[in-house]
């Protein structure tokens, strides 16, 4: 049982209580004369299905209305085989995850993405979502095996609810998270919510330009794009350029981690070209914490001391006067969690509740 | 009398009755039977003042509860003489236009003030607000002359409501507005909120610098800010170093409507810095429109055409997909028009209602 959550305190009671989303709770404190009925969140009435797709692996999971896992298995995936393929088998997983709990302790799935995804216009929290992953409307193709309300977000989106929710909501209400792996983007909480913009694509810092890139061509067919210059891929080919055996972005976490000058300067150069694109969001969105996530942000020191540097000298005195650069404490299941909190943010709204009889 | 809007339609009805914000309307469709009762917004049920305070001059205003004008005059002011000369100035004035209407018929003032607002801690709507301007606390001075929810935020930030609430609410409700004048700001519209972020700083992007400024020197110190290169301050340097004879802005907007080629020259090459700073702002915020506007904004083509040109070059095509790169409509009375309707925004709010017994 957990206090019941600022969304869900103007629920109509009746329907809560029939819906076992709350309980009754009589440890409330004595005032004298008749108890008032206490009410408390029902974590364990239902469960939610969630998923989070990196471009080669997925985290799969069923979790409580807490948003707690309770049951949890990774999977090895192409992404880039489509919904199609990809989709049955996290479908089979969470079937599987599921085991002998009935289909109607089911409140709702959530699936995180790596790649945009579009809402539709007007920007309620009920809107229908579709997305653009080839082209195929994933929230229908789910809700046939799997029938609750199904939602989508993308990758960074979904791990920036999950910071937030998790770890900084009430306390730091503006908050920019931002993902340095293979690519780099970024998700935006303004006031508490995930900021999507007209179509669902705010938050694509990955194209914006830094001045000193030194020319380098982007996949976008633009130079200098701080995805081109900064990222896990550019760090890769950079020290590959000077002769480091690299393989991966845990290799370049483990040079880093055992003190190699030269990993340390070049982690350090692309941290400093990030800076330049996190000042100016620290700029436009003034955040209380900037929090960097992503197999980079492992290197944590010479990531954090290069964006530091940067929007300090960049931004506005009053953007930064309180302003925090942190490392994601959820690590690798900032993923699963920020499905659940998307989830739970939706089915637990009042809208949510009104519209189901 | 206006529709209800959004804002007011949770409102206690009794209460709203009693304080005279609605009243009963018998105009209804009849559908047989009982009439239903038809509430209608009572847009004469009181006044807001209003005040948009510039560099040089302030526009002040009394407003009815739908936000227009009834009583309105300009003003000299040196805003750098700081509140105690001139918000005398500014309350003198108020009572004048207010005449004989009784204090009673007063629901609240609103103030744009050319600087950074801080916000206090929290953003909910009911928030204190506090003002940084030379550190005194604005709205205490007022409330104590006029005793009704006083409500201060930046002239940007107020002309952005102000646009969004008059032109777009509803149909384009994220929006960046763009204020080139002798300084370079904007304001962030994010699903119909005005976006303050943590400390009221947000919609900073004066600062933001631009890649090939040729290394100008901004009074913040840093060089190539957007502000430093591309305001009408810097337009009218350059136009000065080509041997023109410009003295204000409105020189330099009436040499483009001459069609003066230097000029639109030396606007264009403004207009595409300040491009490369609105298309990181669009792929950051994904805006459904870009609102221009200020004194430079009144040379619209090539001022449009630089920007059009950049952002549709460096943004992601799902970002400008459906962009609008648009001039103002409110023109010079956009900060009376975006005062009134932040105070309206407040004192309609069901959470002011609630604290109003």
């Amino acid at each position: 049982m957990t206090g019941l959550s600022r969304p869900a305190v103007s629920l109509r009671v009746t329907e809560l209580l029939e819906r076992g989303l709350v309980v009754e709770d009589s440890e409330g404190p004595s005032t004298g004369g008749r108890p008032p009925t206490r009410l408390a969140f029902n974590a364990s009435g239902g469960v939610v299905l969630v998923a989070s797709l990196g471009a080669s692996r997925a985290q799969i999971a069923v979790c409580d209305l807490a948003g707690r896992e309770l049951e949890r298995e990774g999977l090895a995936v192409d992404v880039e085989e489509g919904p199609d393929v990809v989709l049955p088998l996290v479908m089979d997983t969470w079937a599987k995850l599921l085991g002998d709990r009935p289909i109607s302790q089911l409140r709702g799935v959530g699936l995180g993405v790596p790649a945009t995804v579009e809402f539709a216009a007007g920007r309620t929290e009920s809107a229908r979502i579709m997305a653009s992953w080839t082209g195929v409307a994933i929230p229908p193709i789910i809700a046939e095996r799997f029938p609750a309300p199904v939602f989508l977000d993308n990758d960074v989106n979904v791990i920036a609810i999950g910071e937030h929710r998790a770890v900084y909501a009430g306390e730091a209400d503006d908050l920019l998270f931002i993902k340095v792996s293979t690519r780099i983007g970024s998700g935006v909480i303004a006031g508490g919510e995930i900021l999507r913009g007209a179509l669902g694509a705010a938050g694509e810092i990955g194209h914006i330009p830094v001045r000193d890139g030194g020319g380098v061509l982007c996949r976008c067919g633009n130079i200098d794009c701080v995805d081109s210059v900064a990222s896990g891929t550019a760090i890769l080919r950079d020290l590959r350029a000077r002769g480091h055996q690299v393989e991966t972005l845990a290799d370049v976490v483990g040079l880093v981690r055992a003190g190699d000058a030269e990993t340390m300067t070049v982690v350090r150069n692309a941290a400093r070209m990030l800076g330049e694109v996190v000042a100016s969001a620290v700029n436009l969105l003034n955040p209380a914490v900037v929090v960097l996530g992503g197999d980079v942000a492992e290197t944590f020191q010479p990531m954090v001391s290069g964006v530091r540097e940067v929007v300090h000298r960049r931004s506005t005195a009053l953007s930064t006067r309180n302003l925090r650069i942190e490392r994601s404490r959820l690590g690798p299941g900032a993923g699963i969690v920020g499905c659940a909190h998307m989830v739970l943010d939706h089915i637990l709204s009042p809208e949510a509740v009104d519209s189901v009889s």
